[in-house]
Formats: C-alpha cells, sequence, structure tokens
C-alpha cells in the first residue's frame, strides 16, 4: 500500500471512495464496543475470587503488633501491608502510610492540603500563582485535580525517555510553579518508563520553589507484560545523593492488582514529609480499613505474591494489546498517518495520528459504535494543542471485540486523514 | 454521709485524711485501666464475627443494578446499601452519598472543600473570619477539624434540650459565623437528645451567612438502650417546613454498628448540596470500597437487621453504664461535689466536679493508674472554661475494670474536692 501523502488526488479521492463504503457497512452493523476507559477486564478481577472468599478469623484480626484491627487505632494502616508496599517500592515501611480504595484520594488530599496549609511555606490558596508542570500526553483525573484547585497547567512533551527534560529544568526556576505530575512507570498513556537519566535529572532538580513537590504516581509498577520488564530507578534512592527526598510524593495502589473497586492504597515520601502527612491525617479521618488491609495481606503475603499474581494479569491482558498492535500494523503500517507506543507494561496504547484531526477520529469512531477515550483528555484542560492523541484501552473487552474496535478505528484514521488531505 | 460543703474544716480534715489514706492503698495496687476512648468492646465487635466471614460470590458482587461491584465505578456507592442508611435516616437514597471507613473523614471533606471552593459563595479561606458554634462540651474530632482549618469555634451550652438554641439564634445574625457541630442523638458527651423544640428551632434558622451549614453528626443515631429510646425529630422533614433543607448536612456510619477499623459511612444532604458533594467527589476518589459496602449488605440486609444488631449491642453495654452510675449513686449521691448524665443511649457519661478542678482529678486518677479522656478535651482549644467537666466512656473495658475505675474516679473526686475546699 502506498502512504497517503505520496498519493496524488485522484488517489485520494478513489482510496476515499472505497474506505466510505467500507465505513458505511461498518456503521450498519450496530456495533457497541468500548476502548475508552483503563479497566481490569472481569477476567482480571477473577484472578482475586480467593480474596472474596477470604475469612478473617482472630488469628488474623489481632495483627503481629496485637492490634485489635476491627476496632478503631492503627491510623496509618497494618505493618503487615505496608511491608507489601514496602518490598514493591523499596522503601522503609516506617515511610509508608496506607490508605482506602484510591490513590488518587491519596493525591487530591495531599494537594488539597498543601492548598490550605502549604508544605513548609505558605498555603498555595494565599499564594498569587500556582502552576504545576504536567506531562503530555497524561493522565486525566492528576489534570482533574489541579484543574478543580484552579492550579496552572503548564504543558511539557513527553519523550521516549520520560518528560522533556530541559524544559522541566528550566520550568522549575519560576517559583510559582509548585509540582509536577508523573507516572514514572509504564506512563498513562504512553507506556514509557523514565530512563535512569530522566530519574537523576529529576533527583537533580533545584525548584526555585521551597514548596515544590513531584506527585509520582507508580501506578504501573508491577504490571509488567513479561520477563524482560522496564526498570524504574527508586526515586527516593537516587534523591537520597541529591538530599532532594523531600521532592518526592509516591503513590501506589492494588487498584489494577486486586480490585479496582475495593483495593487498597499507599502514600511513600521521606521521614518529613509522612510526618506532616500523618499528622495531617490525623485530624481528617480516624483511619481507614484495616479488615481489607488484612485481607490483602493474606491473600497477596509478600512481593512474590504479587508478582505471581501480575503474571496471570500478564497472560490475559497481552493478548489484547499483541492484537490491537496486530490491526495497526497491519492496516496503518505503511500509510505513513500514524505512529503509536509498544509499551512493555501498563494500561494504554498511545496513539498519535499525524495528519488529521484525532477529535475526527472520535466522531467517526463514536458514529460507527466503537467508543474512545474523549479525545483531548490526555491533555490538560482537554485540550490537545495538536490534536492527535488518542488513547486505547484494550483490556476491559474481550479479545475479538478489541480486534473489531481496533478494526474500526484504523478505517475512521484512514477515512479522516483523506479527508483532510482532500481538504474536506 | 454529709455534703461536703457543708462540713467544717476540722471534718474536712478528717474526711481528707481518710481519703488520703484510700488514696494511698489504691495507688499501691497499681491499677491500669482504661476509661478515655468511645471504642466497642472486643465482645461488640465480635457480634458482627459474621461480616468477616462473608464470603461474596458473583450473585453478590454484581449488584442488582448490574454493576461488578470489584471493578471502578459507582463513584457514590452501591444502592444496597444506600438504602440501609436510607431507612435509617429516613432519606431517600438519591440524597445519600457513601463514603469510607470514616464518617469523620467525610465532615473533614465537607469542610476542606467550604475552604477551598465555598459552599455557594466565596472560599471560607478567602474570607476575613470564619467561625464555628460548638455546643459544649461536645465532640474533640470535630474540634480537631475546626482548629487545623483555623476556624475560631465560639462555645455555647448544651441544656438537657439541646444546644443553648438562644445563643444560637443570637450567633447566626453573625455572617462571619459559618457553621456548627452537632451531635444530635445521644450527643457526645452529654449523652443528650435534642428535643423537638431544638429541632424545629434549627430548622427555622436565619443565618446571616448564606453559606452557613449545620453538620449534623447523627453518629448515635441507632444507639439505644432499652424499648424507650430518645426520639430524635428527622431534621430534613421539619427543615422542609421552613424550607432551609440546604442547611444540613447529616452524617453517621457504621463504626460502632459493625466494625471501628472496617465500616462505612454516609453523608445525607439535600438535591442541592449532594449534587456539590458529588461533583467535588467526582475530582477527588475513584470511589469507596463497595465491595465492603456489599458485604455490609449481605450481613445487615435492612434497618430491622441494624436494630436487631444494636439490642446485642445494648445488652452489652447497659451492664457497664448501670455499674458506673451505680457506683457515682452511692460514693458520690450524698456529697452534692458534682452531678453527671444518665444517657438513654450512646457511648458516654458526661460528669461535672462542681466544687473542684477536674484536671486535678484527671491528674490523681492517672496516678492511680485510672486513664480518663484528656480533661479539657471535650472543649475548643482544650480549655474547659470552669474546668469540670470529665467524659467517661465505659463501653470498652469489662465491668469488673469498669467498676473498679468508677470507684477510683469517685475517690479523686473526693479528695480533689477536700482538698479544694481546704484551699490546699
Amino acid at each position: 500500500m502506498m502512504e497517503y501523502t505520496k498519493m496524488n488526488e485522484e488517489q485520494l479521492k478513489a482510496e476515499l471512495k472505497k474506505i466510505r463504503r467500507q465505513y458505511e457497512r461498518i456503521k450498519g452493523l450496530g456495533l457497541n464496543l468500548d476502548m475508552s476507559r483503563g479497566k481490569p477486564s472481569p477476567q482480571q478481577l477473577s484472578l482475586s475470587e480467593e480474596l472474596l472468599k477470604t475469612e478473617l478469623t482472630s488469628d488474623d484480626y489481632f495483627n503481629e503488633q496485637g492490634m485489635d484491627c476491627r476496632n478503631y487505632g492503627g491510623l496509618d494502616g497494618v505493618i503487615e501491608c505496608k511491608r507489601i508496599f514496602s518490598e514493591i517500592l523499596e522503601v522503609n515501611t516506617d515511610n509508608i502510610i496506607l490508605g482506602g480504595v484510591s490513590s488518587l484520594n491519596l493525591m487530591y488530599d495531599f494537594i488539597s492540603q498543601c492548598m490550605t496549609h502549604g508544605i513548609g511555606d505558605e498555603p498555595w490558596m494565599l499564594q498569587d500563582d500556582v502552576k504545576f508542570i504536567c506531562a503530555v500526553p497524561g493522565y486525566d483525573r492528576h489534570f482533574a485535580i489541579a484543574e478543580y484547585f484552579g492550579i496552572e497547567m503548564i504543558n511539557v512533551d513527553m519523550t521516549e525517555t520520560g518528560p522533556d527534560m530541559d524544559a522541566v529544568e528550566q520550568l522549575v526556576k519560576d517559583s510559582s510553579v509548585k509540582g509536577m505530575f508523573c507516572v514514572p512507570k509504564y506512563s498513562n498513556p504512553t507506556g514509557v518508563t523514565y530512563s535512569d537519566e530522566t530519574v537523576r535529572r529529576f533527583a537533580a532538580l533545584k525548584p526555585a520553589a521551597s514548596d515544590f513537590r513531584v506527585i509520582w504516581d507508580n501506578a504501573y509498577c508491577v504490571h509488567d507484560f513479561n520477563d524482560t520488564p522496564d526498570k524504574l530507578l527508586n526515586i527516593f534512592e537516587v534523591a537520597k545523593e541529591y538530599g532532594s527526598e523531600d521532592l518526592f510524593i509516591e503513590f501506589a495502589s492494588t487498584s489494577k492488582i486486586t480490585f479496582s473497586g475495593g483495593g487498597i492504597s499507599c502514600v511513600a515520601a521521606s521521614d518529613r514529609n509522612i510526618k506532616m502527612i500523618r499528622y495531617r491525617m490525623s485530624r481528617q479521618t480516624i483511619g481507614n480499613d484495616k479488615l481489607n488491609q488484612l485481607r490483602h495481606y493474606k491473600f497477596l503475603r509478600d512481593k512474590e505474591g504479587v508478582m505471581r499474581l501480575m503474571k496471570k494479569h500478564a497472560r490475559l491482558i497481552v493478548p489484547k494489546f499483541e492484537k490491537v498492535l496486530e490491526v495497526l500494523d497491519r492496516e496503518l503500517g505503511d500509510l505513513g498517518v500514524a505512529h503509536w507506543t509498544r509499551p512493555n507494561g501498563g494500561y494504554f496504547i498511545s496513539f498519535n495520528a499525524t495528519s488529521c484531526s484525532a477529535r475526527r477520529v472520535g466522531e467517526l469512531c463514536r458514529e460507527a459504535g466503537v467508543t474512545l477515550t474523549n479525545v483531548g483528555a490526555t491533555f490538560p484542560y482537554n485540550k490537545d494543542p495538536n490534536d492527535r492523541n488518542i488513547r486505547i484501552a484494550p483490556t476491559l473487552p474481550p479479545v475479538h471485540e478489541i480486534e473489531k474496535a481496533a478494526e474500526v478505528l484504523c478505517l475512521c484514521v484512514k477515512m479522516a486523514t483523506l479527508e483532510h488531505l482532500l481538504g474536506k
């Protein structure tokens, strides 16, 4: 097949006619396919079925420190479960606080408390300007928190090794830049894992603002696809060399390990930060669900248990990613109209149309019964400046639906590109 | 026994000598008793043991609305569990949002969001003065939230029918008064349930501030001791008559129904308020633990199930309250040195020393091995202006310990009073 951009008008018109015919046929099928959400499939959730049967006896709910976990107390979580996160994140248990179901909530709380109480300086709400750096494309829920609090977001491009660190280093010279959102491993949606150099450059940052903090959202820390996973340096270990441990607040959860609707989360931070977070938490709550923490401990036991479970997830997820990539390669590989990522883990494929509007692709897909993540959502304020990024989330539907949905996507990209090249 | 205040100096001295001897003997016993925390006892927690064995099958985790509760979604909770709170609070399920373990956290979130985003007016953080009315004695964790956010607290006395409403009506004329903390049923620590007239006067409030809100913390809504429980009017029903539904935000939880360390909570509010709370929640979190909600539904089923369980709690709690009251009556009944409440439900007895320092009583108790709630904690800023209130929390220890602890308390009250009357 010839690259579209090399076709003359006649060829383009002929191709568009053919593609339109295919598109109309597809539309007639009344499809209803969804590649929009980074949700585990029912099969993945069933991998943790045992957790729903896990009975807690008095041997369990009196934890190893003798605490009756059915009762009040233990604000920052049970040690057994802290230890699992400690092994995974390579952070001391003393530097870990367990949260509820949602690590997003922990991030929100952290930022909310920076708004009302600051982090070693004036409350952000009482400062004139508060800005955050956002690596783009990125995670819409991060952006939604910043937008909710009126924090101005500044885009920085993702590269194959992480955010454009030249730009980051430049931006942090502005003392109104207070933080940055990062998904350092299998980044949402690019799948990029920050290179060692990128992590080192983060650790070496010298922000002008003393109350600058990086939200290090390690959501996909164990979400590998194969036996040669990406390796992310431990940010706290590297930061120690630079004395910059206080700059980083790390988050993780079991949302995509056990249950998205009933997992546990954690925040990890330096001694100083964790002390502050714990104090604030002591005003905020009586604590989180210790019984669910113990159930998770009984089910997962340790990092090894987690990694065993993640292998099972990979067996269910990988065929879906492979199918999407197979379709993209087959349908668009030779056309020079798009490029896309081939992640080694995580939940997404990031797709960039190069010669058409991503919004138009989204519209066409919707009309044909395929729901994509809202085009634009991967950027702050829902504004993709180049209108080209589409986040593909292949985990939820079964493989045959994924295949169909990917085919529809390709068809829509072709059609939108041809329309664009023909100036329609 | 003669009232202390009617004794002459010689009699007082003789009595003090006797009491001191008893106190020294008690001190020698090396007691270690705790009446400080409003915690359920292990026996109470065991009433919900079944909940720890509750297995969720696919019949359960696909809830009646067909949602896979293991996965993301259902931000504001499962309908099955909303319905239980709906029956208890007599509020529509549409006006209920479920939270996590801690209703305190929901209150904190509500206030935090008023600080950063206001509630229909300027964010509280950007307003010059923000004040809250606090009925005293009251709940220390409420006061801690206000203090954390720099909200100025104004004391209003509790009476036998609820807060002094004359004072409340006066105070809300000040537009910097933005809210009030209430525990309307079996109030912490007084055990008072607001009378119908008090509730009506709340509903009829016309605060100067358009962003005034009452935190209606109905923590003890089903925590009755007997078959003639206190009755609290439904605030929303009464408010409807006055068009003041928007003034009230109600909270409840199963912390003292099932597990304090693994229960569920809820917030109930008017259409307008609940819409705002739900929107804010959608920025904050992916939701709460739906599986624990379903477990609770499977265990409790409905209000009747809850009431059955509460009867069992009462059977365990009431003997402890009776024992404390028996000791207080026997030891202090004739001395005219204190008065105390006889609650019909809830978790506390509120004790007021009339002729000595409550702090001194706390010290003496501590030295004798009996821990009371920090004296002063029942007042904002830990300042009991009259230094007389002591919160007695009899639920946690076994009856024989409660009896001993109450005896020590009485002895310490006698000693502190005698010291005081003798000017020492």
